[in-house]
């Protein structure tokens, strides 16, 4: 027994917001049982991902352990928490578990891989369990922004861990379960071995607030407007859809949703029963009917994301609906860091338009889904565990959150993607790494982040690209002259003649001139035409360019 | 008299932060003399402007009128107003006027770049004025956060202009001339027919603070600090530097400044006189042979940009210094938006090390260089203008500074790049619209915004590029096989085998099976070949691939 440990490690979502896959493990040194937590996504960007569909985690780890992998527990149904399970099933194998809601979205998402529903399985809530090897798991409710979040209660050999997943201390959530700190105190009882926390909000130094806190900002916001008004949430936060929509009816208005995710998601509330008494809603067709003033549209594209609706109104007509002077349109959001040009564009574009545009103003049209600094604190006081783990955040984020721990008088261990740590005996500590890193969804193709294929392109964008195409003959003779193709760079240059011409010029110089040794030498021949198509491009306009070479040879 | 209108006229600056470049004209219609106000540039990013250096106003309407252009006058130093200096003046070729201080950083612009020191001339302050064709101009000083920023007086044969640059109401600016309402109240008596006024802060509620706030907590910030100490702002803004610099001083610390630009500014402004009692500073050889709790570091890079002293120290060496657990960084900036990714790249490399991030918390280690609504209502009420035509921002900051305007009893202009309005008469209109844009300076060569080459590049980026090439004999017989590169696409795809071979494999076949007829005609095969590389790379990789071919035709 002794030689059997309890470990931890994260593989997504520790050093980062997103990609959350979190791995515990019991058993000999190298033959753990395992169990996985969440598979999530996270957002390509043009600096550093472009053209990537998606972002998964590097999962080879768990892929070469597939075998002892018992089980798969979802706590949510956020894309970073729920977003890679049809991407990567295939590659684990192992039966997935989650409530009714999480477990709607993630058959949805299998079935789109052509997956069978039956790889997912619906549990209810805690004190129900589901006993996956040496592990026994319960989904205990907590709030957040999504129906039926959960944090999961693991029960170990070695005792009882507690992953908070994504959670906020709401005790009027609107939509789904309330912070009820008597069951959290409950299952605290028993002592907690680890306590693997949500970080996200632990620079937000006062406490949260509830969604019930914004229902009257919005109601007098939108009974002050005079022409239309659009709303813009997450499609998931199906609480917030309902504040606004309620909202939105006390002020008289007639509620539409558009965006196929916003309709997605309210139709998977009301289909697994965690939505009722949603307001009646009316068709675009009725809206575009129906005087504007009477008319409160809620909509997708609180990022700013280029297809969403709230893009498409920015863009000019969507669903026959199109905002002019006078309208108002508000962001019932926080914007992610890294969307703000997104959003300035579209927030812009409605100003062009005479649309009045309103953000969140501090709090007062929009409440975060995460515990705050003084909620975490609570957090580890109510449950006391041996030590803080602290998850779901950049480094900066787990850094602060580990110092806040000890502050409140808790071991911490910071442990980033790829820290295994063991929670075994009195004092827990890292007992190793593991490489990890990021699987790119490239068109259908998942490629490694490291494989060079994005740096290729990046670096076609940086500098752009020359191709030189030459053929030789049977005596490594040039035949006709080098043939240039130029993409992404400028025509002409410093000597004000076409750059494909100058390039061309210069190459047959070379080609010309090269020995025979170097024309019938495939690598020195590419180095030297390389080396002299990027001197040209220097000179004539002052780009290192990206340089492929062809060299046919007839034979 | 009555056929002469004069003119205003935005190429630059408004609808967007950044590239200032305004015109003023006088005459008889498309005969006016011109004056040119600020030629700044802006900064490029991956998503949008891919390996572009610089951007610079398209001042082709200005170009073609080269003959008609009286003066160019620089409010202030800078990147956004004076920084297109060098690399426009050639086309343009008008005298350019600025304070020393300004005339200083241009001086050096024009140096960068071949041009002649006497192209910039130095002008006292206001009420020293320049005659220009026929406008008479003067600069009024005001307070920003660059020395020697100054407004202009422009007074033309329709009355007197008042152009503000970027300024804020601050009374005790630590560096340069405060704000003096005395002094703009006596250039307002004779009536002012158009404020043409900042609208950067449109949005930000309460009057702004003056550089004086933050010194206090600056300083105790840096007395409780117990390692070394780092801060960055923003090299150009002297004021802070010197309040930093000062801080650390009474906190006990030796200042080192690190960063090329950093030291220039510094420099510029002693050597101009602008800058007098900054407190002397030691070397980065001295600085990392004094106690770490004894030195404070004023560094370049509070936007996190790739080669500034912020990220170089975050990256870990420089100038032999190195940062450690228990040191202090602190931020004495705001993040301009979309620059947020850098900067949290820079703070999470600093958590990694154990140093302890700061940032301006709300306004306790920063204050804005800009004028606040309050302000801009203050400036309103006491310039008295005929009308209000907000610049310096984006479409939504000039609607509301418009709406503000219009609150505060005066009329207002909304005019964006390109928009002429004639401020001739009693009621300022728009006259009509000349195209503008943008110019990208990539490496050493001017291209247009709408060429097409940056696009390319994006589109290789998102893409990936296929380069095909085809030899054909005499006969139009094809020469061996088909030849593909592949740059920034997945080696392999769905059938599992290179896709370079299955590339090369469809287009041999389309090659044979093509009749003579689309062989021997080069549009007809390059365009089957195309398609075919295309449809390929869908069905292989899920690509949209960039194609390019080459068809040798050896005769």
């Amino acid at each position: 027994m002794s030689s059997k440990k309890l470990i931890y490690l994260p593989l997504g979502g520790a050093g980062e917001v997103g990609m959350n896959c979190y791995v515990y493990g019991y058993g000999p040194k190298d033959d753990e049982r395992l169990i996985v937590v969440d598979l999530g996504v996270t957002f390509p960007d043009m600096d550093g991902t472009p053209g990537v569909d998606l972002i998964l985690p590097d999962i080879a780890w768990l892929e070469e352990r597939r075998d002892r992998i018992e089980a798969i527990f979802i706590t949510h149904a956020h894309e970073d928490h729920v977003g890679a399970v049809g991407h990567l099933y295939d590659r684990l194998g192992a039966p997935i578990y989650a409530r009714a809601f999480t477990a709607h979205i993630a058959r949805g998402k299998m079935a789109e891989h052509g997956h069978s529903d039956k790889a997912v399985t619906t549990v209810s809530k805690w004190p129900e369990t589901v006993t996956a090897g040496p592990f026994t798991v319960g989904f205990l409710p907590v709030s957040h922004s999504i129906p039926e979040t959960s944090a999961l209660v693991i029960d170990t050999p070695e005792g009882r861990v507690v992953h908070t997943g994504d959670f906020k201390l709401d005790s009027t959530p609107i939509v789904g379960e309330a912070w009820d700190p008597e069951t959290w105190a409950e299952v605290a009882k028993p002592g907690i071995k680890a306590l693997v926390c949500d970080s996200t909000n632990v620079f937000s130094p006062d406490p949260g607030r509830s969604e019930t806190d914004i229902a009257d900002n919005l109601e007098a916001l939108i009974a002050e407007a005079n022409g239309m008004v659009v709303a813009t949430t997450f499609a998931s936060n199906v609480a917030r859809v309902k504040t606004l929509a309620e909202a939105g009816v006390r002020a008289g208005r007639s509620i539409c949703l558009m965006g196929r995710a916003m309709r997605r998601m309210v139709e998977a509330s009301v289909t697994t029963g965690v939505l009722s008494d949603f307001p009646s809603v009316i068709s675009p067709e009725d809206a575009a009917q129906t005087p504007r003033e009477n008319v409160m549209l809620v909509v997708t594209g609180s990022q700013g994301e280029r297809r969403a609706a709230s893009a498409q109104l920015a863009n000019g007509k969507y669903l026959g609906m199109k905002l002019k002077e006078g309208d108002l349109f508000l962001f019932s959001s926080k914007t992610i860091p890294g969307n703000e040009r997104g959003v300035i564009r579209v927030i812009n574009a409605f100003s062009e338009m005479g649309v009045d545009v309103v953000d969140d103003q501090g709090g007062r049209y929009h409440v975060s889904g995460h515990a705050n600094r003084p909620d975490l604190t609570t957090m580890h006081k109510l449950m006391k565990p041996q030590v803080v783990i602290p998850m779901h955040g950049e480094h900066r984020h787990l850094r602060e959150h580990s110092k806040l721990a000890k502050a409140n008088g808790v071991q911490s261990i910071l442990a980033v993607n790829g820290t295994m740590v063991s929670l075994s005996g009195n004092a827990p500590k890292v007992a190793g790494y593991v490489e990890t890193g990021r699987t790119y969804l490239d068109g259908s193709v998942q490629i490694g982040a490291l494989d060079g294929i994005v740096r290729d392109r990046i670096r076609m964008a940086l500098n752009g690209h020359v191709v030189v195409s030459v053929i030789l003959d049977e005596n490594d003779e040039p035949l006709g002259e080098p043939w240039c193709e130029i993409k992404g760079l400028a025509e002409t240059g410093r000597s004000n003649a076409p750059l494909q011409d100058v390039l061309e010029e210069d190459l047959d110089q070379f080609l010309r001139r090269a020995g025979t040794k170097t024309r019938a030498d495939d690598d020195k021949l590419e180095e030297g035409l390389k080396r002299i198509a990027r001197k040209t491009c220097m000179d004539e306009v002052g780009k290192k360019a990206e340089v492929t070479v062809i060299v046919s040879r007839l034979e």
